[in-house]
């Protein structure tokens, strides 16, 4: 059985778990106050061009989402996503939990359109009763999204200047940002992308690591107190250098790209392999999930050998599927799953 | 520099370590839905004679204490805990953040007395303003204590007993509990001891682990929907594998059991090594956390080549200070630190 | 200038405001323990057809609505609501606040459709991820709706049925209770409308008080420690008497409906002189809420002399606006405003 | 039976309730935006000498200390009071419900010392831990305090020091702030008062209102958004006017100093009656509240034909019991009372 059901499959990337086994009886600080978490930062700040950003460290994504947005917004504030964000639909209602309301946009293909947040906000103020109802308090969005799309730069542009223009952080989730970065639809640095946003996260889990999401914030007033929030929410590792190893590891020489470009052109074979064979898709991923349309039979043909998850029925009877590759994906593998895929008749 | 600051400075014991490495490169499905997991919890269940217990593996401490207790309470309840107690002193405010007010018994040595418990839900109770006041709503503990100390079976009965009366939940926090296991100071059994518990931690972090809280929950009703609110708190690993595989070692050929031995004999080593030299101690601890009370000279020397916590200052000058030893703690170090120590004359 | 701005511009009923004053001097025992609270519960029970229910006395909506749902949800559950219902657009967040995500469904009428609750449950509990996502906790409900709509008593049953079907208390919002019980839509006795909810509120504030919503809660489970939760919620009135002073009253003689007929007949009069003039409106309310679309001239004139909410600008330069009729709106207020509006040509 | 169970036993001063009357006809804004409100704010901010302050109406006093707490701080911070502190004790966990920790200092006689404040302050910053601890965000401290004691100017001097040099703002909680600033123990204007806190409320429930406590609040950050977190807590009152009304009527030609007067005066003479009986008190209190010790046979006569409450049993059998005079208790009902009492041999 061959899985792309996700992206954390496996462990880590060879290169990162050597850096743990490497260090594993040294003694170092607990908490994320130790060289290697130093270390990781400068790397980060550096890579990205953000010299005087803060950098945390933590342990998953549901976890990054809630504390950045727990620290940012007061209690009548919300956070503006897609209806598809990750935060609006699958942290089991992290937000809420944390006293915020998700306000949603509509979004096909999982980005935030600069013009919904103007709409929202406009509307908000020009209400009456404008107190009765939540303030929106910050942006945010995916990248690439939940279903693989990547924003181009002048999306990102018009994402500042609407938030710009109503004084609301955007904050970048980064769980596969890698993937967007190399992705053939990517028309910015990273560093150009860090000066767009608040805050961002550069995802660990997905890309290599055994776990773990770096937070960059940009804005000083979001990262005040921050650890005591990060503290509070369960989010602060006792043998923080675990996280500070592995993104030292993976922010030197390139490795992060280099797993990144590794997912993504095997995706990319994937996806060329399936529409040669006559198959369409859900959405036009340039990243390293594929929503291909499988007719059933297919489907359960596949089950056999190969796993995947199923994300929605069609009407027509068909499925849209979802196909990840990891740092541990071989070319090999994908090839063998495009074999066991017949042509579209 | 030798370091006695905490348990949590190095990485995992070598056979955790290897069980990760081994398993490195093989897929399982996410968020704790593994075989790892699955086997983990069933060596847990046997191991502390709990068959139809629930095992979760969260990351950290105060995570888990968090979720279970965010998972046990009505809006109205708080949970009753020493005045020293980790969730009433040292999680930021986490339990509160969760809607709950920790409701404080005093304890000079770090545990909770049922009578004191009973007082407290008596007055409750008894108070014409009853709704006026945060009702008890589960009692928390931990054992060994913040200060290294261990429950008896009697006191443990005696909590069971008032607990029944008041129909709380038992709740015990065992970020450190092989340690209290292998103590002198323990007169029972695990089995015994989790028959007296409805929900209780096996660390996992400070015992040999990388990381890694197996929360074992024996009252079906808490246990009902949790898995949403872990995830909600941000307790859902997606590589979730990574707490099966270490408890899974841990659970193996006793190893859970030798790492404390290790530890508390250590502990035990140093302690005696320091009695023996003269000096007191703020609290009589028979686990891996010392608590000697050293003269400012003492300290300023040790200081150059040794690391400890300094705990307390006294009146006197002298200060409690904290020594804790780890898996990798060995008696070379021990011994080098009591060579650095004069007898108190 | 006469204002049909809202049904909250007086004071009370005189009938109401003659209880206070009567008692004014009177000494009682606070927080609602009062003979006055005990005889408007009691004469409430008599009234609704439900002897067992605990009746509850808060001040206002948004109040009942945050408390009630904070006493009956787990956090990992929300409240589904329409996507037009009070606690998801106009209490400012309060649902979240208290921890729970509002799960909307669509809604043209301002209904909650059995069949939409069946399809939200069933998505829920079908798909792989369902514990990343919020548990569907309670189903709210207004009536009349927000937009002055009111159920009938198949839409009722349905909704106790898919209610029962997924285990969900069906909560009703019945601020403005007495002019849905007293339309030409209402197909049901109030006994009957009871029988089908598990809580439910009676709405003072519009409808003769000076403030006040009685909580009907007929499920026992849901009444625990009420009154814990409803302190917590600053929901305890210390002179809780005033709000049982009120309802007594409201519910003597049949004032409560007496008052609801003199709103909607009010309203029924208005409707029909628009409807006579050729106006169309927005949505067809049988209650003392009626939404007619105006165009801009009419409205501008209008505005010299009466007040009046605009609701929604429409894309053709007209706007539907809001009038609404109290306990002291008069025939001779509405005659005036009609004989204001000149026929649509 | 006369009552002197607390000061909310009656309706409201006849100068109060006269204002609602006369107005009850009359049409106004909903939501605390009507021109009674308007003018009550006027009067407030000129009796208070601050006349850039917000003023808010609310209902009740739990409500406001959440909202204005809620408004105030962080997610890690907490709100230091003395541990008889009203949010400390009787409001069921709401400000932990707000989702923050009470941080409380020891305190014998109802008042919060600067002194320990500070030494909280600096045990805080102090600590090694300090992200792991809950950060004070807040003083509260109640004048009257719950059992009737009076800050002096001294005192609050004190207080505002301290906390300009932690950065916290003082909120005072003045429940009963008419009956501090009239008693024989005050030292200060009221504007000398306000000029020390960054905000405060004036309460009207126990000083001749229905209902109501006004929130100043002086310093412009917390009240930046506050009417959003207001409805957010339940606290925007429809018929919002009711509150302006009252207050309106109160603060006028001193009618909320003549109330206090009133009450003091009479509470005055039953401590004297009782001290010339050879009573002891529990606490020396110059305001409205009289907390005597009284021998069980003593009690136990008295409750025949007085009502109040037993606050505290002692060792020796006697009790502390409250007494409270009201807008509404007459001389003859404190003669009455006296003349019930013996003589304590």
């Amino acid at each position: 059985m061959i899985r792309f059901n996700s992206d954390y499959l496996e462990g880590a990337h060879p290169a990162v778990l050597e850096a743990l086994i490497r260090t594993n009886a040294l003694q170092s600080p607990g908490y994320g106050e130790d060289d290697y978490c130093r270390e990781a930062a400068d790397r980060i700040r550096a890579w990205c061009g953000a010299p005087d950003a803060a950098v945390h460290f933590l342990v998953g994504g549901t976890q990054v989402n809630r504390t950045l947005i727990a620290a940012a917004l007061r209690p009548h504030q919300g956070a503006v996503a897609a209806v598809s964000g990750h935060i609006a639909v699958h942290e089991s209602g992290a937000i809420e939990n944390a006293g915020h309301k998700v306000l949603t946009v509509p979004s096909g293909n999982g980005k935030v359109d600069a013009g919904d947040v103007d709409t929202l906000c406009a509307a908000h103020y020009d209400d009456e009763s404008t107190e009765h109802m939540v303030q929106p308090g910050l942006v945010y969005i995916s990248n690439p999204t939940e279903i693989g799309t990547v924003y181009t730069l002048a999306e990102l542009r018009a994402l500042r200047q609407v938030c710009d223009k109503w004084g609301l952080p955007l904050y970048l989730d980064g769980a596969r940002l890698g993937c967007a970065l190399v992705s053939e639809a990517c028309d910015y640095t990273v560093s150009e992308m860090a000066a767009l946003c608040d805050a961002f996260t550069v995802g660990g889990t997905k890309l290599g690591a055994l776990f773990g999401e770096a937070l960059v914030i940009r804005t000083t007033a979001l990262n005040r107190d921050f650890r005591y929030i990060l503290k509070q929410n369960g989010g602060m590792l006792a043998k923080g250098r675990l996280l500070g190893l592995q993104f030292r590891a993976l922010m030197s020489d390139g490795l992060y790209e280099t797993i990144a470009r590794h997912e993504v052109e095997l995706a990319m074979v994937l996806r060329d392999g399936l529409r040669s064979r006559g198959y369409a898709f859900w959405v036009d991923s340039p990243t390293n999930q594929q929503f291909p349309i499988l007719p059933e039979p297919v489907r359960n043909r596949l089950r056999e050998a190969f796993g995947f998850e199923c994300w929605q029925k069609l009407a027509d009877g068909s499925s849209v599927v979802r196909f990840c590759t990891s740092w541990a994906t071989s070319k090999e593998q994908v090839d063998a799953l495009l074999d066991a895929i017949p042509p579209l008749r």
